[in-house]
């Protein structure tokens, strides 16, 4: 078993497509994860990811603040403690409109291209 | 997409083992999850899981409380923001050993027997 605060995680840059992104790899491979990642995202005011549309689902959890996340219908207000279903192929984008921290949980199956691993 | 806060989902009886738990599927099979399922458990001052030594990993997050992880070495203390890996085939027990709510998200494949799902 491994227990570690996820603050003591490296915070990285999110990535292409992001703005004002930084992105913890909690749970993964080199922790020894078979099957799926679970990542923390934190988006200062303003950050967003890219609108993309993977081909696996996402399973998210909205840990501290609120934004939105955007859909094929528009956008829905996101807020602390909830949860999120994005089924594979569906665009969306998660974007911090509020004016201060907004943190959310992200989990992927690990099977995806190594190039497009936002939320 | 689906957003809805995780209190609007049903929190039931954790099942047989436990002792002062309850879960919530937060995202599972019936939200169109295809790999892997989402539960919160509310574990009440002194509430455990069972000892139990599954064949697949478990993810965990501590969203809110304190309490302590079994592991085959003993007991290690967990609290709010602590990720846990408990890989497959590892013995283990959660346990709040706080006088507050422990509160963890746990996530597991969906590949399992369905009598041993607890964390």
């Amino acid at each position: 078993m491994k227990v570690f605060n996820f603050e003591s995680v490296p915070l990285e840059d999110a990535g292409a497509g992001t703005a004002g992104v930084k992105i913890r790899w909690v749970i993964d491979a080199k922790t020894g994860a078979p099957n799926f990642a679970m990542r923390i995202f934190d988006f200062e005011p303003g950050g967003h990811t890219p609108k993309h549309t993977p081909a696996w689902e996402h399973e998210v959890f909205v840990l501290q603040g609120s934004g939105t996340a955007h859909t094929p219908e528009g956008d829905r207000p996101i807020n602390t403690g909830d949860a999120v279903f994005v089924p594979g192929g569906e665009v969306h984008q998660f974007r911090n409109t509020s004016g201060g921290l907004l943190r959310i949980m992200c989990l992927i199956p690990m099977e995806k291209p190594e190039d497009t691993q936002v939320c």
